[in-house]
């Protein structure tokens, strides 16, 4: 099989592919980006130099900006680091405030692939317990405390506040001041990937605020990135976090020797922050996925409503789907694919098996309504076959 | 201070910086970076998405068509990864191919941001001696066979073979085919850093062949980059190796959740590599540098020549001069600095101090004809003060 590929993720022809977490083209911002390409890339070409280590310090302005514009609260472009995206940041993060061994707290279930960056950096990971408003915090303060007493504290939560990977859920505004809380009595990091934060489809004040909002506190580290506002391709992100814990980052041989992560696409998106493209086209994203997620919601309740339960996604990426009971996740999967259409099974996301049902992961971010639908009717027949298999 | 700045170094006003290792920002191709912009950033947008995990396609095509020439010998487009730059993949590399509290073997001296980065990734460094024609293998062959031995076996040797930093040596072609031997009978890697490799000055048939001539062997990552033939601030670069290493590099989670390192600068540079625009920037280059080294040698004879000795440079970005006995490189590195030239002291590069006379680095990169020459005229002054003091 050849290496030589175009696109991380091919779909075979006829599938429908609903387990894939990424955006489709049709949202990308294409012409926006060549016409902020003939402008960015000036005649002095100071993007092609080393750059600065922090980040493009025009780039951090215009971001700082941004922020405070789109989170509602002042954002010091002094407090932000720029990344190679959401990915890179978690394994830089897990390689400088944690060694090999040590142990970390994520949720119950949580993005797979993070799992990988912690097992590829050695860490052992303790699973936080969810509701259906995120993080369980007084279990999670008993885990704290637990792994205090056994000499193995915890180094940093990583968790997914808001609209969270894979169950959709945010955590209340309450939670997330607790969480903090709980952070400083442990001296625990919040590593908080809040990759999806501003794709919200209902008014800006029904969700709470980042983590953030929570920088001041010396504990948390939020993560945000360009790659579901505008592009993945961009491999463009940020750290905001307090000056001490930048200064480790920053600090590390990767950087010292690179000099800023990427120059060029800081560069290229500098005016397009500046001139509201990047704000125009999250208005954008939220009106078409509050319309993706009218048509799935629909879509599930006609083909699956009387077999499958869920919550309908207030942003975000993802449906989370209770199977009925004895239907196995991963099992659903390959009879589904038979049926042409894909999934993500609950395992995936979590260690341990449930007791409970079981359940999947459909994402509305990578097909237009009809595919949407169409992939809805397919799960429906894969339900009922493997229902009576 | 403000951690808001533009470009990785700030040379205060006034002073001529010899010992930065970068390029200065006229050697750099920006109409052609413009030009390729506007065709490269096409309306389809491919590379907005998440890229092949291998690096795109397209561009690893016109690199091995774009290697195959350079080298003369094929390059198998399968056998190239894309990475952020030759930084990246020396973190990336230290993460995959040792485990914390792994024994690595590096040139003594050696680039110092690399120790950096094998510190951080909590590597155990052995020293290997060099001569003038780069690491004296039999030397080698006996600390590998004492290493495992020991039980703490080398897992790779990280080497700069051609105008080595800081040295500008370069490994005969003998050497080049003994190391590849030594790393099969000990089963340990060869980390080849061959970012220097096409600055040669002069015929290319008087330059061994690179290591990548070499992957075939399994045991070698050969690491290329655009930093230094093109433009540090693209952050792109590339592994050359066989496919068993290519796959566990391809393999972690930083690349399974971010996809392609850099697919937007990727997609830039594919054009260039086509049209020839990569390979005339390097010609041009090479005329640059073969007289910034003449007008550096020939500055360096009538300011410190009846001091200080060294070789003449064939290629790379460096000079390495031996200082005259009782000369510290540190103290001369103050002493330049009043005098308004900056250098790189000998001590920064390794970690034992040597027996003999100290050294110092001077780069004929970062700066013009006549900025070098006066940066000479200062250090002959700085020389002067340091013996006298």
């Amino acid at each position: 099989v050849s290496t030589i590929q175009f696109s991380q993720i091919v779909v075979p022809d006829g599938m429908i592919e609903l387990g894939i977490g990424q955006p489709d083209r049709s949202t990308f911002p294409i012409a926006a980006v060549r016409a902020a390409a003939a402008a960015a890339f000036d005649v002095h070409g100071e993007y092609l130099q080393y750059g600065a280590e922090y980040g493009d310090g025009h780039h951090r302005l215009a971001l700082a900006d941004f922020l405070t514009r789109t989170y509602g609260f002042r954002v010091d472009p002094e407090l932000l680091y720029s990344t190679n995206g959401n990915s890179q940041a978690i394994d830089q993060i897990s390689g400088i405030f944690a060694k090999p061994g040590d142990t970390i707290i994520v949720e119950d279930p949580t993005y797979f692939i993070a799992r990988q960056i912690f097992a590829d950096r050695g860490l052992q990971v303790v699973d936080a317990q969810m509701d259906s408003d995120g993080i369980d915090i007084d279990a999670l303060g008993a885990q704290l405390a637990a792994l205090r007493s056994a000499g193995t504290p915890a180094r940093f939560i990583y968790t997914i506040p808001t609209f969270h990977n894979p169950t959709g859920r945010t955590l209340p505004v309450g939670r997330r001041q607790q969480l903090v809380e709980l952070a400083a009595q442990y001296e625990c990091l919040i590593v908080a990937d809040e990759v999806y934060h501003l794709l919200h489809t209902g008014e800006s004040r029904s969700v709470p605020p980042p983590m953030s909002a929570w920088v001041d506190s010396g504990y948390v580290l939020s993560l945000g990135t360009f790659s579901k506002i505008f592009s993945p391709g961009l491999r463009l992100g940020w750290v905001h976090a307090a000056s001490p814990l930048l200064e480790q980052l920053v600090g590390s041989g990767l950087i010292v020797s690179a000099g800023g992560l990427n120059p060029v696409v800081s560069t290229l998106m500098t005016p397009m922050l500046h001139d509201g493209t990047v704000e125009d086209n999250i208005t954008s994203l939220r009106r078409e996925y509050a319309n993706r997620i009218d048509v799935m919601h629909e879509a599930l309740h006609q083909y699956v409503g009387d077999l499958m339960t869920w919550t309908k996604p207030t942003g975000g990426y993802f449906f989370w789907l209770t199977l009925p009971p004895g239907v196995d996740g991963l099992h659903l999967r390959r009879v589904a694919e038979q049926h042409g259409v894909g999934l993500r099974h609950g395992a995936l996301f979590r260690v341990k098996a449930l007791a409970g049902p079981d359940a999947v992961r459909l994402s509305f971010a990578h097909y237009q309504a009809a595919d949407l639908i169409e992939g809805c009717r397919r799960l429906g027949s894969a339900l009922g076959e493997a229902i009576h298999l």
